[in-house]
């Protein structure tokens, strides 16, 4: 086989940073470079397979946000720079001693072909159990979405047999998991979400005991309290904004809140939460941020227990797959548009 | 000596529910009654000695509030009705196994000159350590007050030595506990207050590190950048508001809310808190409400290590005393007005 020198590469940036609204296919663009195959440090070139296309993207986005101070994959995407999420690929060359040609790897990637990773550090070999689709290593149900559900719901909520949870975009990547394995696991569960066919899936097809089209509602404090008139003990919010308060409005003693999302801000700063601390204060209730990363040490749990779960059909993973580094812009924009049903991945090439 | 058989009592009452404003003296009526001490009921007949004075009341005030379903001494009060609050007293008649006259009891008394209570549930026998004062008992140091402070630093905030800890409405009764068990603790303490006076308190005699006077700060958020330059790991929240917003703006990552009063909303709900959920997310901040009855496992520790603070002088206690059932309402009010350093206590009779 000839051994190729260079590649060409087509990579997504961002045009300007995009502050407090929605993003737009404009703000992005398709950049085109050349990759030379011969590198003096240590490297991993690789084919990108499948990239995950994520909400918080948005804040890596912006001109300030916390969230660019505190950790490498949260840091701020500049105009003009790759940007990195993560993905599946497969290794084209390597002067890592870790890492050789044809390994198929999972980690931080970049929205791109290829992805030319300088140490190799954020990478790991993946190898696929069974045959479970590689797509859900891609921030997907055995990737970061999966192990924030997991961790989100088991570590941060702490839930009890019988328990009433409340999930916030409760047909997104994340949402639809924590619904299943509250179900799994003898809890009460009602979710929200912006549309009847995502309704219809949660109560239809994920186990869901209820759910309704928010955009339908107009008291979301009343609606809660149609589907909960005995309280909700454990709310994972996706959203934050009015949905929060009313949740806290609703909540019982001792209720959780796990803060994992808070979509309604990320894109209007106007739309902060006023949960009111009278409630959180007599209630006991407990708000807590949190991020993937922090459930590392129960990883291997995570997929040991969900790998079980996929194949034994008692959940499902629902991917809402575009195709080709082309659609990465659209993929994104539709997050905030709510046009995604599961989890968003783009595929960038089929082997 | 002859057995009394009625005694005059004069009590407080509100004349008015108090919704979402500051309390006037013109909100309360002293009213007069004659109670009869022959009862087919058990009951316990109590000499007020010393009640406590808690902004908390103002919720029970209220036509509405979520905390009046919480508990039997958050329950809402009622125009005409005795004012239950925390106190010392001395019993005078018994048909209760348990209590007999002469006998110093504290629990829930009431804003008057007398307290009857039926059942004697909410009483328990006194025996004071020492030398120290009976007003600790009131709500105070020894109290319900102590008992917040003490359990909302330690099991809330989980400090660790060395992290940098902010207590709002630091003067006052739980605040001025929380900054002394964080200094003994090993932590680094900043106060706010209202006062110059305030502040010169926590500075040189409760030995806060550092003290600021919120009034005379027009941009809280650069004043706490101010105070504390490597940020704050626990915010003990008497206040919410404006200052949660900051102190979360401010706060490290894995930092934690002990949401323990927020008087800033109390008496004006246009005043709530917008808490940036980004930042709650990805710093993972912890935000939780809680009571001092949550702590009754811990009573007994808190009462050994504070009985023993106070003895070795290394903790203070200001109490804001003033005398006579007739004071109750200013003392009440001047809480909302600022005008209370420490805790506020009226002593109803001297023995």
């Amino acid at each position: 086989m000839h051994e190729v020198k260079v590649i060409k590469n087509k990579y997504i940036t961002i045009k300007n940073r995009i502050d407090h609204r929605a993003p737009n296919e404009s703000d992005f663009i398709i950049s085109e470079e050349t990759i030379s195959l011969n590198h003096d440090k240590v490297v991993v070139f690789v084919k990108n397979l499948y990239v995950s296309i994520d909400p918080y993207q948005i804040n890596r986005m912006k001109t300030h946000s916390c969230s660019q101070q505190i950790l490498p994959n949260t840091a701020a995407i500049l105009p003009g720079q790759a940007i990195d999420a993560g993905g599946v690929g497969r290794v084209v060359k390597s002067t890592h001693p870790d890492f050789k040609t044809g390994d198929l790897v999972t980690g931080l990637l970049h929205w791109g072909e290829y992805s030319v990773i300088e140490g190799g550090r954020t990478l790991e070999k993946l190898d696929p159990k069974l045959d479970l689709p590689l797509s859900y290593y891609a921030g997907g149900v055995l990737g970061s979405s999966g192990l924030t559900a997991y961790g989100g719901f088991f570590e941060i909520c702490k839930p009890k047999k019988g328990e009433k949870v409340f999930v916030t975009a409760a047909s997104g990547s994340v949402g639809m998991l924590v619904g299943q394995y509250a179900k799994l696991f003898g809890c009460y569960v009602v979710g929200s979400a912006g549309s009847k066919q995502k309704v219809d899936l949660l109560k239809e097809k994920l186990g869901f005991d209820d759910a309704f089209n928010y955009k339908e509602e107009t008291d979301i404090n009343s609606t809660l309290q149609r589907y909960f008139p005995n309280g909700i003990d454990i709310y994972f919010d996706n959203v934050g904004g009015e949905m929060l308060e009313a949740a806290i409005e609703n909540m019982n003693i001792f209720g959780r809140v796990a803060a994992c999302g808070a979509i309604s801000e990320y894109t209007d700063n106007m739309k902060k939460a006023k949960p009111d601390m009278i409630a959180v204060i007599y209630k006991r209730i407990k708000i807590e941020g949190f991020l993937s990363v922090d459930f590392m040490d129960i990883h291997e749990d995570f997929i040991t227990t969900t790998v079980h779960h996929l194949q034994t059909g008692k959940m499902q993973a629902i991917e809402d797959i575009s195709y080709g580094v082309e659609s990465i812009p659209t993929a994104f924009v539709d997050l905030f548009r709510g046009n995604n049903i599961g989890k968003t991945v783009v595929q960038i090439t089929k082997e």
